[in-house]
């Protein structure tokens, strides 16, 4: 596939945005504004790297149609510079892997699998008997798809993803290297000297369309009955979701996040890096947890928190602020203290 | 396998309990309370889901004998909801994957890897020179055992678990996908300008009976000697387990713990989950770490502790409950500032 | 490869230390101070395990020469006992994997890969085409790497990396099992419904010499440009590196740390365990950041931070004793608030 032979002015043109300073030269590729190399163009969309813009090699930078710092390089104004950006770096990105059909002949599939039209499945994957893979979907290397599980249409497995018997992934579902969906639940019976007994893990998980979850990700199949993961979430690596949890539509989990059995994220949930939600708790719709803040009770729908225990952000931030002046207060009430015994002294009780 | 075809009398009496309601429907399945649909047999331990019964959908709810609230499905009463339902539900689940003994063609066994009767190992399983596999064993697809590594009977490793070399694994672990045990601690010498050279990891791991790791777990190898996970020992997904660590008999980790080097657990203690324990650390049998908290310093056996650092449990409770009223304190003592003003104006120092 | 043959004095001439005590019985290996039997020499650096030598086993233990306790071990005096000890380790230590060069006959290498000579390829490997292998590398069982990715010369790689497209390692690299490098970066545009359309990921990860990344560790290649991991970096177990993150030179990684998007770490800097970097921060050089710090902010060049939001640490450590004390500032100040109450009543404003 042929990259474009673009100039600024032309660039500037396909971007729908206009072009100020040397249009002539040709563009040979994107960097970030401080890595840019002549030729490059670059864009600005966070004001933190606006200094960067001065000292630029880059042949060009987006900025917003408002952008007034002066720049060595031609300026591409533009309504969204990130976007813009985005186009941009399509434009010249290198063309991705080809993944054409077919099944890789080194491939264990079990006879009674069912493959769709246009699969491609690459070396060392293995697919148990009573699997369904669905139409389009691309298995890559080392993939493990487990007995009765379900893969649907037009999804992408990163090679060592494994998918334990009879989870079901919905369309369109990118998982990528390294995500384990359905191993077991961590649940125990303890007897009284402290000894452990497995209880058995006899549900499955079920992965919603337009799902993605990133590298090393793990999500736990259920007690019984479904861990459940809802349409459009997006999972960021490292993050560990229990047994029987269940995932709103659209919620967006940051990395090394984890969540406890049992409890439920509300759709279109927001939670920051590290965040962790202890078990049997309900986090309500659109609710925003801080980074690294420990849950410990509900969040209700819309509430944005903070903080282990997690509060109210607002509070929280409250809370820390008096916090940090502690010494302070410390040191006012030492004052009052000897304020108030040289009162006494001029002041004594009357005997 | 058939699957027992029971109504609600039946199950009932199978589960040693009383029916009240209707006993006549057969039972389908098992399902949580919220998702039951009829047919089904659901169940409450819990009080927090008290309220979804008389919603339920369910045929039966398995509920204690002390239940007093009204219910559209029939009750079976018992002594432990809990147990019984996973009786209940053990009776209606799937069957298990089969694992008839075997070796897939496709698998890479060293001719001196010494492998027991009745074990059996998936596709592309490597086991290397040396290694032992103890009789009944079950390596799923790409399971990797390194030179010289013991795993003891009746264990099961899912598949991309990885064992390094020499390390040995006890009788009936379970180790879940992504698994990762023996790799080389952490340990470099640093010269004056920062520059790290590794020392040599030369230990192994050693894991007793009886143990389970989650998926992703991550275990070091020794610097020199062992790293030990004792039996019965319970780990949930995604914790690491650095270099020289001694895990006591029966404890419990819960995901996403963190253990630094040559830091000991007692036995049966239990860490919750995204614990840290710093390096050189002893905690004490019995111990209970509350999530999230920061470990620096040992933990005395039996304690309860919480925070980051942490600290004993109650008094971190008290110390949270006090920070909560900080901007009472600060008012309070600005109110007492003017008082003790005011006091100072009406009774001035002698002259 | 034959083990030496060495009694405590000989070993003690080899470390250049003297021998005290009896030097004449045969090592047979060595040992941590607690569990060392006879026959086997262990050390002591750490004074916390000094108490440990008073009753030890082993046949000689390893010290600094101001040694003045009691041992009925012989004694090896040395400067550094914590290398001395690293020698004799690496003396008796098991003859590492043998890993000769050549490719099993299962892998997949593409046709157009360029491997370099030298080489060790172990079962189940995928080499996609293009990609290049330098010299001397090895890439053990189920090792996955991808198209027109680049591995420098003498790396390590564990089984079960994979290594996704175009990406580049540098020589020397060693990457521990699980290891994950350019996954998707977790980037999404939401419309206003809160649903979220991927953000194509077109950069890629480049990765210095001499680094070494733990098991199960996962590092997001590019929004576009690269994400950057320099010279002699060191990560340990399950630590997550997003996109467009740059790492500087000898920078230590401790395991769980999460790094977001686009923050730059400098060079020589100390991350501890479970540290949460947010996004487009920059931390510098040499700066150290307390074990599960939350850095929200940037980080000067050398300053020590801890807590989370992440402070300088003697402040942290200030306020945290402040914190301590507010029952007694709470009691304190009730003290004084019946002082004053007491005061106004013999003391009543003027009528």
């Amino acid at each position: 596939m042929d990259r474009p032979v673009l100039t600024v002015a032309e660039l500037a043109a396909r971007l729908g945005g206009s072009c100020e300073g040397d249009g002539t030269p040709v563009i040979t590729g994107v960097a970030g504004i401080r890595d840019a190399r002549p030729g490059e163009v670059a864009f600005v969309a966070n004001l933190r790297y606006a200094g960067d813009v001065s000292v630029t090699r880059a042949a060009a930078v987006i900025v917003a149609k408002a952008w007034d710092r002066p720049s060595p390089a031609a300026l591409i104004r533009v309504d969204n510079p990130d976007a813009a950006f985005a186009h941009a770096a399509s434009l010249f990105a290198p063309p991705p892997v080809p993944d054409p059909p077919g099944i890789h002949p080194s491939a264990v599939i079990a006879p009674d699998a069912a493959v769709g039209e246009g699969v491609r499945i690459g070396p060392f994957v293995v697919v148990e008997p009573g699997a369904r893979i669905g139409a389009r979907t691309v298995l890559r290397a080392h993939v493990y798809v487990g007995h009765e599980a379900v893969v649907g249409e037009d999804c992408r497995l990163y090679p060592n993803v494994s998918i334990r018997e009879r989870c079901r992934i919905g369309a369109r579902v990118i998982l990528h290297n390294g995500c384990v969906v359905g191993s077991d639940g961590f649940g125990y019976t303890a007897d009284e000297k402290g000894v452990r007994t497995k209880i058995p893990q006899l549900g499955i998980v079920v992965i919603g369309d337009d799902v993605e979850l990133g590298a090393n990700v793990t999500v736990d199949r259920a007690r019984f009955g479904k861990t459940v993961i809802g349409q459009g979430v997006k999972v960021d690596n490292l993050v560990q979701i229990a047994h029987n949890v269940v995932i709103g539509d659209h919620a967006v989990i940051v990395a090394q996040v984890g969540i406890a059995g049992s409890s439920s994220i509300g759709a279109r949930a927001v939670l920051a890096g590290q965040v962790g939600i202890s078990g049997h708790l309900e986090v309500g719709e659109g609710a925003i947890i801080g980074a690294q803040a420990g849950v410990s009770k509900d969040v209700p729908a819309g509430a944005m928190v903070l903080g282990s225990p997690a509060m109210p952000m607002d509070r929280a931030k409250r809370i820390h602020a008096y916090t940090m002046r502690l010494p302070e207060m410390r040191e006012q009430l030492l004052g009052l203290v000897r304020r108030v015994a040289e009162l006494e002294r001029r002041l004594p009780p009357p005997a």
